[in-house]
């Protein structure tokens, strides 16, 4: 491990808003960053060469999905998560919480942990947070993550319940954690109420952990909410340490984030939408299935460079996409990652530039969001 | 168009075995060559960026599909094939027929041409011997084929009956190009009967068509009927035109095809059985899906220079499979292309160097095939 692992740097912070760089032992993450999610230990239909050529850099997987297929005993032996999949940037896993609380009538939570059935094929598991480590340990991202309880975003009861027992497993995965490689991050929780929040964001601030996630968004509640939790949350948590929104993705999302003082996010939007035909640019998003596209010849969106966009037409793409090949998903994930890479750069260049909030405005106000333009719709202008 | 477009210079030859090349206009082709076929306009999960990379030169794409979608019209309007998928070597497209004689219920022959349903709609449409070449010159492959009447092999009378209309139909294909730039290869059809077969050969040869074409192979008859019907075709057809060998993509059959002489082979093997998780290697076929790889650190196959074996283990593979993973299908086809380029490389190389006999019969010798060594199950030695 290099001298400045895990050290988090602010080059630069205008308002709320911070350019910043993170040291792993797999290089350094130039903040904010967008991580692409690679649920299997593989970003879906790419390959880690297109993945780099998107400009991604930090890459999740998924804890949950790996510890049931292929199993963390085999991904160790194989190498660790960098060697099994061939991607040698950094990596995060997240912990399996969110997705074992997602399984609803297939798990059962007490103070220890969770006892859940695979998705798969119906077998009986347990996650504690002594677990949640252990599989991480073995996986072997440069980030792993808190074994947390994510609660229904509108019910006090259990989202106080739920960010208690958060912060007492987050002690018991300190205490777990073994391997000194590795950058253990806490979850602040506490849905959509801000004394929760602000109780759980100076609870886990105090632990001095070397990053801070901010879980329990992008979850069921109102893009406004998770906005005014982010300014609550962000505004207790310490300056020099980073801070991950998580499963926060959409460039609206990004862009608001990164001016409420986010450095971190990661999502499977770009993917997923990719596999249902749809393509993200500074302008909205594209159904590329549409028949107006049939005899496009321009690109997704001009002036984009990534491979898709140098490569192909629209019109090529819609062939594709109507004739069920697969290699829509793969051109149209290379595009909308790329998209994505490119908004954060433009971002953090703004905040060097000391002109995020016109770089910020300029992007809202040429978002096309349910028919609107997004910076009219859904923000007070003031409120940037 | 060069001046030396669809010259045909065969540089050495060893017995039957040619190596050659053949000029068009988006290159010359080194034979003997493999085409990848690319059905819809694409090598299904392979960009054309990765499929360059496996060495692939001639790509073949499907009539009859690309008329049924995205149509012809759309893609001359597109700028042609080339332009299209943006694949900038040579291209071949097969004139329809094997695909709508494969339709089998769906379809009606008469003198004029054939009647069918679409297999994606049900819809009615005709091809004649004029529709089949309208069609391939708006779509604008470098090498375009007659349309012709593939019969059930062991039926004589019938495959005399559509080996006359072949001969029919041909002349109609030659009458009906208009364009200068495509090369129309005639087919030789026959069944598994050598007189029929000594005709039809002795009939397309006289066309004086830049290429001829060996259709009506590997359609169910046996491996060495395929092996005798080329010695007849092949004794018969001019040394100085490339001789294709449609559909046919084992590796066992482009050896032994290329020992008779054979110049051009294409075949969708490479991708399907990538598909279904199976790899081409020079020692025989792989199932990835097999548990014994899931921890295998070796790559496909060791000593492969594809970017494939490059950069994964078997157990990677493995996992993508079991996952259920789309990257599996990309990265074993980008294999399997490469190893059948290489295959094919390696042949061209042993007939410059006049070692083409000791070369095919090393890797036959070494090529496991229904649990044997394909050159002790299947070849009699001597014979090569």
């Amino acid at each position: 491990m290099k001298q400045n692992d895990f050290k988090f740097t602010v080059i630069s912070q205008q308002k709320n808003s911070r350019a910043g760089v993170f040291g792993t032992p797999h290089g350094e993450i130039q903040t904010p960053v967008f991580a692409p999610v690679g649920t299997q230990a593989t970003v879906k239909s790419l390959t880690p060469k297109q993945l780099k050529e998107t400009g991604a850099s930090l890459v999740l997987s998924n804890t949950y999905h790996l510890y049931l297929r292929p199993g963390p005993d085999l991904v160790q032996e194989m190498g660790g998560l960098h060697n099994f999949m061939q991607w040698d940037q950094p990596m995060l896993t997240d912990s399996g919480g969110f997705q074992v609380f997602s399984l609803s009538e297939m798990r059962k939570i007490d103070e220890d942990g969770v006892s859940f059935r695979s998705h798969i094929d119906g077998s009986t598991h347990r996650f504690t947070p002594e677990k949640a480590i252990e599989i991480q340990e073995k996986l072997g991202a440069d980030i792993i993550m808190a074994f947390d309880e994510c609660a229904s975003p509108y019910d006090k009861e259990y989202s106080q319940k739920a960010m208690n027992r958060t912060h007492r497993w987050v002690q018991r995965c300190v205490e777990a954690k073994t391997r000194t490689d590795q950058a253990l991050f806490g979850i602040v929780q506490g849905g959509i109420f801000p004394d929760l929040r602000t109780e759980s964001a100076r609870f886990i601030s105090e632990l001095d952990l070397p990053g801070i996630a901010i879980g329990g968004l992008s979850v069921g509640e109102t893009k406004q909410e998770m906005y005014s939790t982010l300014e609550i949350v962000n505004a207790i948590l310490p300056i020099d340490k980073p801070r991950y929104l998580m499963g926060v993705g959409a460039p609206e999302d990004l862009v608001i984030g990164v001016l409420r003082g986010v450095d971190i996010f990661d999502c499977v939007l770009p993917t997923r939408l990719a596999r249902h035909n749809a393509a993200l640019t500074f302008k909205g998003k594209l159904n590329l299935m549409n028949a107006k596209f049939a005899q496009d010849k321009k690109p997704i969106e001009e002036g984009c460079t990534c491979y898709t966009c140098q490569t192909f037409t629209r019109g090529y793409i819609r062939h594709l996409i109507a004739a069920k090949e697969m290699l829509s998903g793969t051109l149209i994930s290379i595009h909308n990652i790329h998209m994505l890479q490119q908004l954060m750069k433009q971002l953090r260049q703004a905040i060097l530039d000391g002109t995020i909030l016109e770089t910020a405005l300029e992007f809202l106000s040429g978002y096309e969001y349910k028919s609107g333009k997004f910076a009219d719709t859904l923000i007070n202008k003031e409120d940037l």
